[in-house]
This record gives structure tokens, C-alpha cells and sequence, in this order.
């Protein structure tokens, strides 16, 4: 197998403790039940943001661990929803007296979990379900929507509001509205390969695309002979603009993420192309995110995410962040 | 070709193009000739320093340009060099009078290209030429070794010190040290695929690496069967400690590059390996930088970087820096 390993077993394992050691000034590593937490407890009593789920899509969810984002993360293993006794243990961890807001992408196996692992809590507690993948209702692992690349926008969004000290249901309320104002859609060129696999988990010929495809490879919405970026992107466009109705003039974040395979310089090719179309229909794209965040361990691909602008998702998008994966202003 | 694009022709335009919207607030682009500037003219004379390269390595060196960092970046077609006409036209754009300082990989073709460059100015100029890759004496685009991933670290702490005013002349000899302190190899377990050629620049079976490869696919020092992360890891770091001949209780900084197919939880696990062996010799990894830096498009596959830190490569890694791809405490 084509990878830096050496027992399958041990990788979540060896992975968590070397991210642990680069980012010692940040974040806490804890191992057995695994979850991240911040390094320094906030002075103040915050609502804290737990979320999490399997393991080959960093930097999400450990790198986003710090100030102005997650208080806590709960990797499982590749492409597994995490544990309920990992989600119990971060938050007791990480709790400061203003309850646990729970953020966890719409796959039924991570809800199931984060559900158990809430209802042993004690204290306070919400969640926030992200649902921004407009490619189809219902998937392999997925009743509605999935959750993919829009879920950083949300973390980014609720974890500054948290950080002010506001109050379990403004931050719950607020998370609900990002998503809302959110939506992505996404392409495979090549499958990934999870390492307990040792071998990609779909079959694909060189002349095809997966269209809509999921972060773990889940089926889009057709299979089909790869076209030009700018025929790629018109249609993702499309059926984002569609599900976002956005007005005129409405100003925008346009995230571009690619799932792990394709070069930096091909996503700020698709940005150039997806901030044209937006231009062309009098939508402003005010600010703007291009990298590998959501990936699909080394999947060729990648997907757009748009979210509608306000006042308040603007100004906690611009505040200080300090993670791992995302870092500004600080 | 399983990559998004309209034209092989137009890739560099359109992917620059997207580069500088993404970036307005830190940097500008010029197309024709290419270059990537800063924004804002610091405000006191310094010295401009100038990076740049083929493309196809991103974010080098684009994502390097801001403050603390590179004053520009010169991006040439895919895995070639930049034309002179290029460091000519952003010398004139960034010169504030204290002179022009180059940084440049040890290939043969940018080597030429820069000297070029350089000759068309009329100002004060000088280059610093780096070639930390411990893996081969001269190579297929090379005489003598290669400049790999330890690039970043020279340009970082030179960006620092001309922030502070330095000379010329300062800023070129500590360049050369940091060059000096700084060693790398790298494994590829993948070829790239070159948009214009439309293929795999080599052939690699399913179950071999190319051990000590160059950042454009050169030829390492053998093709081999793939180890462990463990046997891998120590055979790039008894190389790079043979070089760098630490003492007993040195500091490093510790860089494990992606080349861009390796997903970063692989990245994290050598990153690991890595750091228990300089331990074991009683060297201490003060500082770390893990993620795909220094790439060869979608190459799978990674590097080691390691420099010897004394304490004003320390300092001046630590100060601020604001640039597409490397940001902190501003």
C-alpha cells in the first residue's frame, strides 16, 4: 500500500501523537478514549464546541482545536464515527459551566454516537446537525443531506459567537443559520484508500468523474466522462445557486476545498472560474477559502461551498483564530 | 487527464488569476511577464527579496510572498524555470532602494534564468542559492544538489531579518547559514502527472518507492520495495544527520513536507517517527511545520526537512509572518 504506515492499526494512533507534539502550544492530545482539546481552558465560562467523527478528512476536525473554534474533537477511525464514550470524555474535559454544543455532520452513525455520548452528560447540552451537500437526498450512510465542507464554515462561525460568551442557545440558533445560509457540491476524479482496505473503495476509469460524490466516496448523482473546469464548475454552481436562492447583489464566502490528491494549483483554477460565474449574476464573493479542508484522504477531486453573507456571519468569520489548520488575526 | 482544467495553455493564468483575487489583501499578480508582489510598499526601505521557480510546487513560492516573507515570486510553466524578463519586471516593482536579494533553487535552468535576471538591473543584487537536498550529487535538471522543501526555511528567516532594515549583504550571508544548517530528502511512492504531458512523468509498480526523489521526479538514489514508516524515516534521517552533523543536545526545526497525494494524517504519523528519533539522539525538536509545502503537483509521497537552529534563526523563524500560506502573530 502507497502510504507512510507502519502496523493499519496503529496510524490513528501514531497520526493523533505526532499532531499532539507540532501543535503542543495549542492543543492536548488525550489517547484512549481519543480527543483533542484546547491546550489553555478559556478564563471566562464559554459554551464549548465539541465535534468529530472519522478519521481522513484533515485537517477537520482536530485542526480547527483552539481559540475561536472547537474547544474539543473526537477523531474515530478512518471514515467510523467516533465513539460515545470519546464525545463524554471531551466533554467533561472541555465543560465550563455554559454547556456542550455538539457540532456533528449529518451521517447516521456519527449521529447515533454524539446522541449516546450526550445523553451520559450531565450538564447542558445541544446539537447542531450540517447538512450542506446538495447533491442528494439520502446516501450510503446518510438519511437527508450529507455534511461535508461547509461544516468548517459553521465551526469557524459558531466558535468566534462562543468565544464572546454567548449563551448554549444563541450559539445553537447561529450554528442552525450557517448551515442553513450554506451548501457545497463536490467531484471525484480517482476513489481514496482507506488503509484497512489497502485498496480504493471504488472502481473508476481514467476517462470518468463521480459527480456529486461523498467525502467517503459515496455516490453522487451520476457517473460520468470528465469535462473542462469550467463545464464542472458552471453545473456545480448551478445546483448550489439553486439550493441557496442567493438575491441580488448578495455577498458571499466562496470556499473551494479539494479532497486531498489535487494541486493547489488546479483549486485556485476552480475559484477563478466558480468567482466568475458568481460575478456574472451580480453575487459579490466578499470573502474567500481555498485549500485542502474536508479531504477524502488522497482523493483526486474536490468540492464548492458557497454561504450567503450577513452582518453576523461576516464579522464572526473575520474574528481571531488560532488552530492548528486555520489561523489569523492572532 | 484527471485534473480541473480548461487549457493545458491557460492553467498558470487561470490558477494565478484566482490566486491573486483569494489574495487582494496581501498580494497582487502580474501576468505577462508573471509575477506575484506584495501589496503594500513597506514603509521604510528594505531589501526585496525575490523567490520563484516552475510551477507545480504550490504554495511555493507565491504563498510565501507578504510580510515577513517574500517581497515576490516569479512562477514559471510547469516545472520549468521562470524567463529572466520576469525577475527583471519584479525587481523594478519591489526595489526600495536597499537592493534586490534572489532566492533560488539549484537547477540548472533557474540558476541561468536568475543570473539573467539579474544581470538586466541596474541596482544592487545578490542571490542566494539553495540546495539542502542530501539525496544525490547532481540529477536530472541539476549540478551538485537539489533545493528542495528546506526553501521555505531560508525564506522565512531572511524575510524576517530584511523586515528589520538589514543589509544587503547581512541578508545574503544569513541566507547562506540558514541554507548551511538545513538538510532534506524525500520518498516518492507515485510520479506526478504534468498537465502538458498529459502522463506520469515515471513509471513506479504498485509496490515500489523512489528513494531520495527530486521535487520534479527526478531519480533518488535507488528504486526499492516500500518499508515501513519507521524504516523509511530512518534511513532519510541517517542521511540528513550525517550531513548536518548536530552536537549533542542541538535544537532543530523539523519540516515533513507533502508532496501533495499524501494525505496530512500520514504526514502527522512520519512527523512522529521523525521526532522519536531525534530524541533518541538527544537532539530536541524546538520547532515544527508539518503539511504540503514545497509539492510536486499530486505526487504521493514526502520529505524531511531538518535545520539547526541557533538562536537568531529561532528568532527570526518565530517572528510574524502574513502570507497566503504561512500566517502567524499578525
Amino acid at each position: 500500500m502507497k502510504k507512510f504506515i507502519n502496523n493499519v492499526d496503529d496510524i490513528l494512533t501514531e497520526s493523533l501523537t505526532g499532531f499532539g507534539v507540532a501543535h503542543s502550544e495549542i492543543l492536548k492530545v488525550n489517547l484512549k478514549p481519543d480527543f483533542i482539546s484546547r491546550k489553555n481552558n478559556p478564563t471566562k465560562p464559554k459554551v464549548a464546541l465539541i465535534s468529530g467523527g472519522g478519521s481522513g478528512h484533515e485537517p477537520l476536525h482536530g485542526g480547527f482545536v483552539g481559540y475561536g473554534m472547537l474547544d474539543a474533537a473526537c477523531p474515530g477511525q478512518v471514515f467510523s464515527a467516533p465513539t460515545p464514550d470519546q464525545m463524554e470524555a471531551a466533554a467533561n474535559d472541555v465543560h465550563s459551566g455554559k454547556g456542550i454544543l455538539f457540532i456533528v455532520k449529518n451521517y447516521s452513525g456519527d449521529i447515533m454516537n454524539f446522541e449516546m455520548g450526550a445523553d451520559m452528560l450531565e450538564f447542558e447540552h445541544q446539537t447542531i446537525i450540517v447538512n450542506d451537500d446538495v447533491a442528494v437526498e439520502d446516501s450510503t450512510f446518510t438519511t437527508g443531506r450529507r455534511g461535508v465542507a461547509g461544516t468548517i464554515i459553521v465551526e469557524k462561525a459558531v466558535g468566534s459567537l462562543a468565544e464572546t460568551g454567548a449563551s448554549l442557545e444563541d450559539c445553537k440558533n447561529f450554528g442552525d443559520h450557517v448551515n442553513k445560509m450554506t451548501a457545497s457540491m463536490g467531484v471525484a476524479f480517482t476513489s481514496c484508500t482507506v488503509p484497512a482496505a489497502g485498496k480504493p473503495t471504488f472502481d473508476i476509469s481514467a476517462e470518468e468523474m463521480e459527480f456529486g460524490v461523498g467525502i467517503h466516496g459515496e455516490p453522487g448523482r451520476r457517473r460520468e466522462k470528465i469535462k473542462s473546469a469550467n463545464e464542472i464548475t458552471s453545473e456545480l454552481m448551478g445546483a448550489i445557486l439553486e439550493d441557496l436562492k442567493p438575491e441580488n447583489n448578495q455577498e458571499v464566502l466562496l470556499h473551494v476545498n479539494g479532497f486531498g490528491g489535487t494541486p493547489l494549483m488546479e483549486l485556485y483554477l476552480l475559484f477563478n472560474v466558480a468567482k466568475d460565474i458568481l460575478n456574472k449574476k451580480n453575487i459579490k464573493v466578499s470573502r474567500s477559502l481555498i485549500g485542502n479542508f474536508t479531504t477524502s484522504l488522497d482523493m483526486a477531486g474536490g468540492s464548492i461551498t458557497v454561504t450567503k453573507l450577513d452582518q453576523k456571519i461576516l464579522q464572526h468569520w473575520d474574528s481571531p483564530v488560532h488552530t492548528a489548520a486555520l489561523r489569523w488575526k492572532i
